[in-house]
């Protein structure tokens, strides 16, 4: 198996090189390769996804992610910033669907702004439409009939890119507690009208689970007052964007929980949710959990590795609810020692 | 001055017959008309918002608003429903600028779902624009290139919908604590990136207001993890749906959250936030706080009479401190006993 790592900017290196080192520990027979992204492969070779990487991308059967940007960039055009390599790999690799798994870790009680009650029944997954909606429809700047500056962006979808989606929201929920909530804004729009419409004709194939439909404003609402309510959801990209990120933060310890963008076929991207940190890059303190969990990802859904994928899993919530702490959590432990913990336990 | 009283449906009427028992004891000259909205004028009139009641509308100084919305209407087609009435109303009077502040009221710490020590520090206001944005861009549903159904809707904003907005959120943060935080999706969205240049254009008349600028995804994350840096939050409307509702909920008591929608005159929209609770209807439950926070905005933007504003607002917040508490906060007073506790204080 040929495992893409892409380390890209600030803190992406040091998180990607602890999971792929817990990676070649599971013994498994994996090949990887390292290629620039983001702002790293601007300076490199003047595009945050150069060919080469896009080229590498294409031929691994999955990709390590590490995590891109860093605010010297941001004068640059937006084709050029490293948030387009991300948006890149999704659309070039047709990474349609992103699982986000949310829940509190044992032991991090303390690390959620919620009550600690709230917290802890927190244990969901979000699917998220990722190559489609807002994100990918025609942009464009221009001038109004009354002679404005005016900024225009699609939303769209089609009945095929909202019945797959939805099909990995009830697989998901199948492997779950079999509740799906569908979050969209149908009162207002076509492209949620259209939504909700496939959601629920996609559900007369999935009997077994229990839909339900939610307003985006509510569910925003709902993730706080009560996140325990929810087993998964299933929504479009720009929604899911939102949500996903204020999830993780009900979860209270972004530095602790992975993500995964699959295509139709095995392949997948997994980076952690966190971002490139560039206040703390260098300094050997980032939380590698969260990139050690999305190479557990990896294992479990582009190389069919579940056992593996469960060791790794079961090591980090052992090395955690064993006191093991980065400096995000409160701890001292270097980034290198706390995946030591994790080896120590796998 | 000419209050026009849309009650609407569910708890709506309720708690609107408290907020106009309140304004009555003010003693200002204040001449009240009402008439139906939503579903209720659906059932009158056929229509969610009818002409009589735009006419209303129009005519008078400001709106004092209950709730619209009940599943009944749920099978109508969208230009029937409910919810219709109060985007049609934004849009016919060009309310554009919606006030949502979002506190935390001494005696409900344990409202909140976030730890009371974060839920303390909640003092901010959100600044939504109400009237364009992907609300009222071009939508249609029809068929792909490929023969597929398809939901579109255009988002857009021209430079001079963002200024204005733009201008109320410096605005507010002037009479506050200074401080504006614009919040976009600049790194996606051609929209958003007109956004964030006019907003930088527009503060150059501000110099004496800290501007900082945070993505959306972010914004969701912050509001949970320390929602006391925010002073003035001002978004598009898309974004102030889903963020306004989530700061309201981490505040931790939707029943006491009033809002406002204003125009480039006077006249203003003033609901509560909360919606129209179908299941606790007609039973004497609702909390009237929000409805009457709602009325004390009315007198201050709409009809200039801060003083009357301030004196509700602490008699509503004297109540609370108190200990008076309907059932949504735990308590059992009535929808009227809360407010005569309320008049009580005036
Ligand atoms: C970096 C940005 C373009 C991206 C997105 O909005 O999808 C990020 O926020 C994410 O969620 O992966
Ligand atoms: C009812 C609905 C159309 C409305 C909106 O989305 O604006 C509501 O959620 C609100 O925030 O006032």
């Amino acid at each position: 198996h040929l495992i893409a790592v892409l380390p890209g900017d600030g803190i992406g290196p040091e998180v990607a090189a602890e999971a792929r080192r817990v990676l070649e520990a599971t013994g498994l027979d994996l090949v990887f390769e390292e290629a620039p992204v983001g702002g790293a492969a601007y300076d490199a070779a003047g595009h945050p996804l150069p060919p080469a990487t896009l080229d590498l991308a294409h031929r691994a059967d999955a990709i390590l992610f590490g995590a891109v940007g860093d605010a010297r960039y941001d004068g640059l055009e937006r084709a050029l910033r490293p948030e387009q390599a991300i948006l890149g790999l999704r659309k070039e690799l047709g990474l349609f669907a992103n699982l986000r798994p949310a829940k509190l870790f044992n032991g991090l009680e303390d690390a959620s702004a919620l009550r600690p009650e709230i917290a802890a029944t927190i244990d969901l997954v979000i699917v998220r439409e990722l190559t489609g909606d807002v994100y990918f429809g025609l942009k464009s700047r221009g001038t109004s009939a009354e002679g404005l500056r005016e900024g225009r962006d699609l939303m769209r979808y089609d009945e095929a890119e909202v019945a797959r989606i939805a099909r990995v929201g009830f697989e998901t929920a199948r492997t779950r507690g079999s509740r799906l909530c569908s979050v969209d804004k149908a009162n207002v729009l076509e492209t949620s009208q259209l939504w909700r419409d496939v959601v629920i004709e996609v559900a007369a194939d999935y009997p077994d689970v229990a839909l339900t439909h939610m307003y985006v404003d509510n569910a925003a609402m709902q993730l706080v007052r009560d996140p325990g309510q929810f087993d998964v959801i299933v929504t479009g990209n720009l929604f899911g964007d939102i949500l996903s990120d204020q999830a993780s933060m009900c979860a209270g310890s972004i530095g602790m929980l992975p993500s995964a963008a699959l295509g139709a076929t095995g392949k997948g991207l997994y980076e952690p949710i966190h971002g490139s940190a560039p206040d703390i890059a260098g300094q050997g303190k980032a939380n590698p959990c969260a990139a050690i969990l999305s190479a557990a990802m990896l294992l479990r859904h582009s190389l069919g590795e579940a056992a593996a994928a469960d060791r790794i899993e079961a090591a980090v919530a052992a090395a955690i609810a064993g006191g093991a702490r980065t400096a995000d959590l409160g701890g001292n432990l270097s980034t290198r020692g706390m995946a030591d913990r994790i080896l120590a336990g796998l």
